[in-house]
């Protein structure tokens, strides 16, 4: 496994804690702090970690520019930062953020308004089915 | 890049729109699909979102393990599928699910609540500074 090693500020006892990929970066999952909605998923490093934990914008690596990325920068759509949270495991951020506009490049409020694998069932599924249908199936394993 | 070849069950289409990274894998955010918390980031192929769009039950890929997890098929912690969402650069999943129980292997609700690298601000914060205190910065770039 090969280490990226770029330079970094991130307090020392916060970067002991992190798991890192082959490339030394972790997933952020950033979500908007007040309504919940999941806006969108993109890798930081140390480094980005850093900037989005002393700057109040959150900052991210982009993998296909290889640099650093100030979400908004160019956009307006910046995210202020309201809280990070790190997962059990340490090799997951949570960002809590206030989204100004949309978080998708491409003007959707998040990164997953326009493909849906598998619908939210409407509301009328928890009516009772019609007589005659089979049981529904249980959902445990 | 190597490249994993699971057998998958996936439905073709699905399966062009997704990008994986060397392994084969592809990050996936569950999230309570009433209260909006972000409970843990775990990984699939496509075989495992095959089943996760299929039993109604969430299954990932344990890259510790190399093999399929059900989500709580011992714990009893499972996570009902109500809907899936791809993102807009097709590599990354959003579950959102039902969560029986903590979705933490620690017994905490989520993942993310055990590491708080930055906490949100008191409500408090949104009330007038007291008298001779510096003029809050502002959040923006």
């Amino acid at each position: 496994m090969t280490s990226v090693n770029r330079l970094s500020r991130l307090d020392p006892e916060i970067a002991a804690r992190l798991k890192r990929d082959a490339s030394g970066l972790f997933p952020a999952v950033a979500q908007q702090y007040d309504t919940g909605e999941v806006l969108m998923l993109a890798w930081m490093d140390d480094e980005a970690l850093h900037r989005t934990l002393t700057t109040g914008l959150c900052t991210y690596w982009s993998r296909s520019r290889q640099e650093y990325w100030v979400k908004g920068a160019t956009s307006g759509h910046e995210q202020r930062v309201k809280s990070v949270a790190l997962d059990c495991d340490g090799d997951t951020v949570l960002v809590r953020v206030d989204q100004v506009g949309g978080a998708c490049h491409t003007g959707d409020r998040t990164c997953f308004d326009a493909t849906v694998l598998k619908p939210a069932a409407p509301p009328s599924a928890a009516s009772p089915p019609p007589a005659g249908s089979p049981p529904a199936a249980a959902a445990g394993s």
